[in-house]
């Protein structure tokens, strides 16, 4: 099986890298004292230590429920099971659903289509335009399929987000069919503006709901969850166990204790984007500046900025930028058919000015100097 | 797929039930105060709480890989992979080795034979005998299946060790067949007297070497590793980071931490020694009392006491128990193939002594009902 370009790259990268690949939060907004304060208290009960329950602690797993009771969407802890990040929670239902054929965005999201490889889902791509999906070509693909998988948030890697109306048309047509949602949302609190309607509220029994707190709080922490209907949830449990037990009991009670002060949380995550909007406009800016032929659309929240270098190989691209201590991830990793060779995701959350301001202008010399 | 049987007891009992049942450690032995300074120090740096590499961080795998070289097992942290558990570690080993057939004991480590069985490995039983497995059955068995899963080290569930002249015939035989063994360590610290020989030392081309920290310190960290050769262990990246990423690394940091006092650590495990040691003989001695025709050997390490309780269908004993709160495994649970109905697996390492007396004296009741 071939690695993740990304996970690669994060291996091979100096201090020196201007990296714009990874999704990597900005750790200057890492709750470092807060999540020092509840570890200092959790670990005082030895239980902590402990092994623990297969879909995770009671009291957590209450928590996430409320989130999405507080939403309009009716969620006990019964419908949660706490996973090793969201990466775990698609590979434990993608091999349950093994062999499978499954309708996906094209793009997508590079570690989604990895997980689905190795367990043999047979992946048909519809197009992701600025709105969402295709629609006509995903009811057509769902019929067959029968299981999608999409991001309606922010999407990995376009930024792009799905219209209300397209998000009422998908629970339509997956109800229809009697298919199966898989919606992955692990940038959907990180909106400039508004927050979405999640899809899965009008399928509540045909849909897999995905979150994470890698992108809100801390990704070392592996947190990630799904949210389902207990007759598609409780199935997976022993896919769970047998795939590490139980996640990670310690990082468990520190969040725990964390959420409960939820006021806390909450002005995290307006601080969160207050500061990744301003990120975003500072990208932008030097994009603009420096690559000027670069097409995309402004993105309403997330961490990645998608578009296009009209005639470039980015694929080839990013070899002689890698060399020159710069990197993205060139377009082309985040298809599995019908693949597009000139387009880049560059991510805008993890790098600060006068990083950003060096590495799109080392960018822009080695453009020029393709184009030659 | 079946859900393990500890597992589901671990989510059905309440505070009354007394336990045998689980693979627990003494709570009262965890270094909490300990871990919790290195958490305090640890989550100074933001870096502690973004992503990091797939196969873990390089001090903590350079530390593990120096717990090998100073037991003259030359190892480079090129030869770890740090897991989320042992458990993982099986899951990561096995998916890569889908579909195949593989050599195990009987009985055998049930979360082993779980992830077997996801993974669709045919598991080909060889009988555990008092000084290891059956030699003559393992080398006819391991002509054809090339791959083996064995615990050398206070098995689980039979505590029992492999002699030093059988670890010897086990590493020849898989030379000279090119075999590869997988060899489970997670109790080898856990000697009451001498720790035995590595068997993967021998063929250290051939072997993967799985260890855990989930016993010797604690289980919520979910930390295990994988030891092997870089031309065994680089094709299983992939798959690590398909499944989860990277392992926790709040839990990475903080180990590493911890074990930079190697002097502290090291008295650490002679403490848990002398107190499982203890634990056992106790165990043992209300063993003797309560349940005289249990039928077992003393183990000199581990957490487990296994024995045999002779006309007894222990899966049915165990289903009464459970109504009158106590627990414990039924060996029939440790086989794949050719079950035995009269064995139970005691773990002496997590309850006091006032439980065991409660607990062991409860289940001699009942069995003395059932003989009537």
């Amino acid at each position: 099986m071939k690695r993740s370009f990304i996970r690669e790259i994060l291996e091979h990268t100096t201090n020196k890298t201007i990296s714009f690949a990874g999704g990597l939060p900005d750790e200057n907004l890492f709750p470092n004292e807060q999540l020092k304060q509840s570890a200092i208290k959790v670990l005082e009960d030895k239980n902590t230590l402990q092994y623990t329950k297969s879909t995770g602690i009671d009291s957590l797993k209450e928590k996430i429920a409320q989130m999405y009771t507080d939403e309009g969407f009716p969620t006990t802890k019964e419908n949660i099971m706490i996973t090793s990040g969201s990466q775990q929670a698609l590979d434990i239902i993608a091999r349950y659903n093994s062999q499978k054929d499954i309708t996906i965005e094209a793009p997508s999201y590079l570690g989604a289509m990895n997980v689905f490889n190795l367990n043999k889902l047979n992946q048909k791509e519809i197009t992701l335009e600025d709105d969402g999906i295709n629609i006509k070509a995903f009811e057509k693909s769902i019929k067959e399929t029968k299981l999608c998988y999409i991001i309606p948030d922010f999407q990995n890697p376009t930024g792009k987000s799905y219209s209300q109306t397209k998000r009422n048309e998908i629970a339509k047509i997956i109800t229809k069919h009697d298919g199966i949602l898989i919606e992955d949302s692990p940038y959907s609190e990180l909106y400039f503006e508004t927050k979405s309607k999640i899809i899965s509220k009008d399928l509540p029994k045909n849909s897999f709901h995905l979150g994470t707190f890698s992108k809100t709080l801390a990704p070392s922490l592996r947190i990630g969850w799904i949210r389902a209907d207990e007759t598609l949830l409780n199935p997976l449990i022993s896919y769970k166990e047998a795939m590490d037990l139980h996640t990670n009991g310690l990082s468990q009670y520190i969040l725990n204790d964390y959420l409960n002060d939820t006021h806390n949380f909450h002005s995290h995550l307006e601080s969160l984007r207050a500061v990744y909007k301003q990120k975003m406009l500072l990208f932008k800016k030097y994009l603009d500046l420096y690559l000027p032929k670069f097409e995309y659309i402004e993105p309403k929240g997330g961490m990645f900025i998608y578009g296009k270098l009209p005639n470039i190989n980015t694929a080839e691209l990013v070899k002689v930028c890698l060399k020159n201590d710069v990197v993205f991830v060139p377009g082309v990793e985040f298809y599995s058919e019908n693949k597009v060779h000139d387009e880049i995701r560059f991510n805008f959350t993890h790098t600060n000015e006068e990083q950003i301001i060096q590495g799109l202008s080392k960018i822009a010399v080695i453009v020029s100097s393709i184009n030659k």
